[in-house]
């Protein structure tokens, strides 16, 4: 048995033991930041990747894969993008027994390696819009503790980017991002803020970010992904200018949609309890666990029942696991737990003989479900634990932010805060050093509950204009 | 219009051409041997992918994934196996502004990342046998002349790795692979040869490695993957050791079984013809194209027709594609076909009053099809196309071998060749001078057609033992 450390007061041990316990990553490798996926935490990964692809195809992103090594010449040519990554890097600067001629960098993410491609593929503006995606792994050389999907050395990444024909485009495709991303976030059951970066904190290069940040209690808080608005900034050092209807030349408007495993952490984070991890049906890596009772008596039964029970969910698409092992049923209630797989089907000799199975999904609920309505009773109970899960991380959401009217308020604060602000860096950054956090910015697309509009900053206590904005501790 | 140059004479410009054309990968990226994969190509990789996920998981290995950079100071654990490659590997050396403690590999292939792990991994006879995949890509400083799939410097590629309680076991297992990968090739409709190499061409580490080679026209070969038997090679310096049944502490015996994108390669120059690429319809980025004809009058009915097969085979699970674009319907066809889609729908007026499509497969095949039975239609049309595929496919490969009875037989030769061979090395070379290729092993599972058993070895004339083997020219 595991003794978990408590969420409340302990929260990165328990989340550093959760992930460990549950098995869903092995951070024992020799290379620091840089952890094993095992098994379990990849399957878990591959239902997130699911439905990232699924969103990202219906709103017409194309897959590629872009090569990740990029040439330094390639890597220098837009500036601003380079100043924010060179500390952060790997090079490779051998290849076999010489030194290249132009060192190589790992991909930390790909605008330098697909722009200059873009440029060829985009000609005219009838290959507008261009939108593609990969799901490929970055690399950092992260100098901060890394802590296993929040920050590591190799990070495995979504990263969608975008050509428009102008800024008006580009900015409905930021919409379309993150429209995309509300409809992924019902998936993970995760409630966040879509939160405009304040300039100081945006991405190297962009005009502007939205970022999806999400509470994972206390006044912490965890990004995402995030959403980019380019405008021009790559497209001219790069090249990527196509013929418009008139003749002329132009250069694109580009954005990005960035999310990486760090949703995995957000779900271990906002979801896990004191008895382990918490998945959400569709990024479980079993949605179902069938676990016999031995009997002295009817042990044939028993394991004939759990076997159909098995064939006929998985016949009907379900992520099914058999836990036939030698332990006691306790001692698998309790690893499953652990793991967090939403739904347990217990079967011993009295549901065998009456063609039942009891039901106790990870939240709780308990019952019995009969085996000729199997398939209908397990996918309603599914989704029920769902809307549970979903509504239970909702009301921590709301929970988590308080609003603050002065600095002194803001001061060892233990929410997330939202103040009023009047969008000056000085006041920004006095929000910043009273909360020893980050002002995040302003809600792109509403806030966690009805408020009206702020009165004064927080600051500076001027009064017009003033707008919400978001101050936490990012982890 | 594209000029594809003559496979029969001309195959490696063929076989560029083809790609370049059908639009699988974009090699203008800035270095060399690192190809874009472009979104068609991406999806038949997709397909490709799904189908070794689907059989690696049939046979018992579940996924992993692991760093994709390596301490030297585990790389250089296997002496053999470190020879093999050091003078193909790329060095990560520095990390953001300094010089890293220990250089790091870009991984060539996974051994020396996992292995260390397994050895924490396995304790007990219990925790075996361990059978874990994974689909990443792997680096090599390739310095030969580099070709789409074929020859790259970053390599899409699977690898399973399985550690067993002993010889016998792990010898099962290579026999599990080679079962699984006779499964795929039927997916690919790739006839192929697994060959059992010499000892000087086994791979680095291995006790031995059965290859599995396809010929691809003239004497040439394309390895499509291996399997490797390392018995205590690697586990003996990695210390992956057992506590058996006895109590004793034992070393693992281990095997691996490796694909790469090659496989997309040797579609492409199996089954290409002179109008372009050939997808057998699993692998098919779309398996149906549907092509609306624009009519003067009932332009409407068209149009409504071709959604309605379009939604109706995507419901059914089909890949599918509109071509609505405004080219004229002959340069749409030639497109497709280029592309190598297996099934092109036709709707033009006639067809859309009659409540029917015309079918066309890409080898030729033309009829007419009821939307009444649509679905079923396609199905069995997909299912005929792939049989006749397979079918060529095959004749070719029986005809691509002759059987040589000496070494002046062997020069100059045109085909891939099957000798008698005293399995000495010596014969073995003069072989591989006389054909100016390589002595590719001895087959492992059976010849491509019935014969016996041979009398003399090719080049010594012993007459016992002899078996045959195969010569071929490597691409």
């Amino acid at each position: 048995m595991v003794d978990l450390p408590s969420k409340e007061t302990a929260f990165i041990d328990w989340y550093l033991a959760v992930v460990e316990a549950a098995d869903l990553s092995d951070k024992r490798y020799p290379v620091k930041g840089m952890n094993v996926w095992t098994p379990y935490g990849f399957l878990a990964r591959r239902n997130l990747d699911r439905v990232m692809v699924r969103e990202a195809e219906a709103s017409g992103a194309d897959p590629v894969e872009f090569p990740a090594l990029i040439p330094a010449t390639e890597f220098a040519k837009e500036k601003e993008h380079i100043q924010g990554f060179d500390a952060q890097v790997y090079w490779v600067t051998k290849g076999g027994l010489s030194e290249l001629d132009v060192p190589l960098v790992l991909r930390p993410t790909s605008e330098t390696a697909m722009y200059p491609i873009f440029a060829l593929w985009v000609r005219s503006h009838r290959d507008l819009p261009l939108a593609v995606y990969q799901i490929v792994n970055t690399f950092r050389y992260e100098t901060k503790t890394t802590r296993p999907f929040v920050r590591v050395r190799e990070i495995h990444f979504f990263e969608e980017h975008s050509c428009q024909v102008d800024e008006e485009r580009a900015t409905e495709r930021v919409r379309a991002n993150l429209a995309a991303f509300r409809r992924m976030a019902t998936a993970f059951a995760l409630p966040y803020l879509a939160i405009r970066r304040p300039e100081w904190d945006k991405f190297a290069g962009a005009h502007y970010s939205v970022a999806l940040d999400a509470p994972v209690g206390e006044a912490r808080t965890l990004q995402l992904g995030s959403v980019h608005h380019y405008r021009e900034n790559f497209s001219i050092p790069y090249g990527i200018r196509y013929e418009a209807a008139d003749g002329s030349q132009r250069p694109v408007h580009q954005t990005t949609f960035g999310l990486s495993e760090r949703l995995l952490g957000a779900i271990v984070a906002v979801h896990g309890d004191a008895r382990g991890a918490v998945f959400p049906s569709e990024i479980a890596p079993y949605e179902v666990v069938v676990v016999p009772i031995p009997a002295a008596e009817g042990g044939e039964a028993v394991d004939r029942t759990a076997t159909e029970i098995v064939e006929r969910l998985r016949r009907a698409g379900r992520r099914v696991h058999l836990d036939d092992g030698e332990e006691r049923p306790g001692a698998k209630y309790y690893r499953w737990e652990l793991k967090g797989v939403p739904l347990r089907l217990e079967v011993g000799r009295r549901e065998a003989d009456g063609r039942r199975a009891t039901a106790v999904d990870r939240l709780g609920t308990k019952g019995t479900l009969s085996l000729e309505t199997l398939e209908a009773e397990v996918a309603d109970r599914l989704a029920k634990f769902d809307t549970a899960l979903r509504e239970a991380a909702d009301r921590r959401f709301r929970a988590a932010f308080e609003v603050a009217a002065n600095l002194d308020e803001l001061r060892g604060s233990k929410s997330v805060r939202l103040v009023g602000w009047c969008g000056r860096e000085e006041c920004g950054h006095a929000v910043e050093q009273a909360i020893d956090g980050a002002l995040l910015g302003t809600p792109e697309e509403g806030l966690p509950f009805p408020l009206d509009p702020p009165t004064r900053c927080v600051a500076c206590g001027a009064t017009d204009p003033v707008r919400w904005a978001v101050a936490g501790q990012p982890l």
